[in-house]
């Protein structure tokens, strides 16, 4: 186990210390579903985590592991939602105090849950202002531990253990996947399922799905460089639009030969509607991007064992109502 | 085990027949809920199971111990839905032939699953119609085996395995159920859940959950004889608006002393609501019951470990988006 980066043994580890409080998500499959497409589909359901997404993992292993001293000083985290559930649910069960940077333009739902958690929620302006600068500021003055939602090895190994699930539900039904794929903001859960493929599913091919114009996993996996998106942009898929992956992630996914795929705003509805039909669950549109991605066949999938990783359900039922009502 | 009766081991032989078929489907739980209501309430994710509904099970069950010169001519079922893609997946997976007897006003999600399972569906009138006695001809002119939806002692075993899987998912965490309550059309549910907690966990008390004017079994529990419903009233609960409770499922009930919960349609549909903000799952208006009944205090809850079964999610966009729509 390495001090400088997630390994197969750090997940393994956060594997132990988040059993009992995660719950071990189900790997849904649906018959109709898969007779459509012609392959078998698993659509591992994360929106069935603690908190509604995956990153509750990540949090709870990485608050699990400060010392005493931090935890009586209170942890910070900033973030456009998932992760600030996370991060205030874990901090609640350790006994420790949140304190969450928001955007304002955040879901109500996801403020609304995190301070259900008990942190305290301080807002900014995504446009004008650095999270980064007023997260720096904070814990300085208030000796918090700041959580980074990706650039974090215990956060990144909380995240792997989603694919050490996927590979062992797989497993029992005499199965490995041949395609894993995932949603992908800063990285640390693809990241994460790649370094746990690698070791236990290693003809595994492993890749991140985003949103046209917040692509920048996708064209630096090509450029082989760290790119950034342009900002111009707005997309539904709130959860994962990152400007660029991470300082820790981005190698972690060149040397695991990820591979990126792009979806379309209609094609991540379209995902939310199949997911509300075929397999009963509550999909956000970042949640939906590597089930939009599969489904629309970015990747060839024909006669293949592909999942895809549904990562989290944190939608207002305005918009997902107004998605459901379209084209059905 | 029992020929005249579905029993404990009849359950057992049932877990074991489904094993690798059905899915083994979560407990959900939410700790912002909990908090709220001051018990831990476990919800059984049946809208998770294959065909989106617990029937599944049951159908799967009986379909399977038929003869090979029944599988050789085929079944038939009269069903509002559930039990109809249920019956038409499990004929498929056993490569035998299904025939659906629907009511015409089945939400139309519903028949468009089962003719994708492969299934033959007929129509009737529920008002002017008896589905027993065009049943009843059809399976004599053309020698089909008829899979009951309640009142055949394997369908009755099937159902009772999602009871074993609650009481076993719950001692996993070290806890028994003080509540376990389920949503009653015919009892079939209910009743397996029953026998399987009689057994192996014998201080919980089981509860059917029904809609206000189709509370036949909470009223014949009382009345410890078998009540109808008057016919005049209609519900959005359609998965479960038998007339009354079976020949087979009321006397276990009564066995076992199981009591009856009633909600409002206003209630039901808040519970969908809560299903989809804190648990992200859809659950349809009949598979909704026992949660609205558990969460609006029907019976005593505080500081108890309650159990909802939300027994089916097949609901069509447009009724599902105008619930989410009010009261938000």
């Amino acid at each position: 186990m390495s001090d400088t980066a997630p390994d197969f043994a750090s997940i393994q580890n956060a594997a132990q210390t988040i059993r009992g409080q995660a719950a071990y998500t189900p790997l849904l499959e649906s018959t109709a579903l898969n007779e459509t497409l012609g392959c078998r589909l698993f659509l591992k359901a994360e929106m069935l985590q603690k908190t509604g997404s995956f990153k509750f993992r990540g949090a709870f292993n990485a608050i699990s592991r400060l010392t005493k001293e931090q935890l009586a000083k209170g942890v910070f985290a900033y973030s456009s939602g998932n992760h600030a559930q996370g991060v205030a649910l874990a901090a609640k069960i350790m006994g420790t105090k949140a304190t969450i940077l928001m955007p304002e333009d955040t879901p109500a739902i996801k403020v609304a849950n995190t301070k259900g958690y008990g942190a305290k929620v301080l807002t900014f302006n995504r446009k004008t202002e650095s999270r980064e600068d007023i997260g720096n500021a904070i814990c300085a003055r208030e000796g918090l531990a700041f959580i980074k939602p990706f650039d974090n090895i215990n956060v990144v190994s909380g995240q792997g253990t989603v694919g050490l699930e996927i590979i062992d539900q797989l497993a029992e039904l005499g199965m490995q996947a041949d395609i894993i794929a995932a949603p992908c903001g800063g990285g640390g859960l693809v990241s994460g399922i790649a370094i746990a493929a690698a070791k236990n599913s290693p003809a595994t091919k492993i890749f991140t799905a985003e949103p046209e114009n917040f692509d920048d996993a996708a064209r630096s996996l090509v450029a082989g460089t760290r790119l950034s998106n342009s900002g111009d942009h707005s997309s539904s898929c709130d959860a994962i639009l990152t400007p660029m992956t991470g300082e820790i992630t981005f190698p972690l996914l060149k040397q695991y030969g990820v591979n990126g795929l792009v979806v379309t705003e209609a094609e991540v509805f379209e995902a939310m509607r199949i997911a509300f039909s075929y397999f009963k669950v509550v999909i956000e549109p970042g949640g939906a991007v590597a089930l939009a991605a599969l489904l629309t066949g970015k990747t060839a999938t024909a006669g293949k064992i592909i999942v895809a990783v549904g990562s989290g359900g944190n939608v207002d039922p305005a918009l997902y109502c107004k998605v459901l009502s379209s084209d059905f």
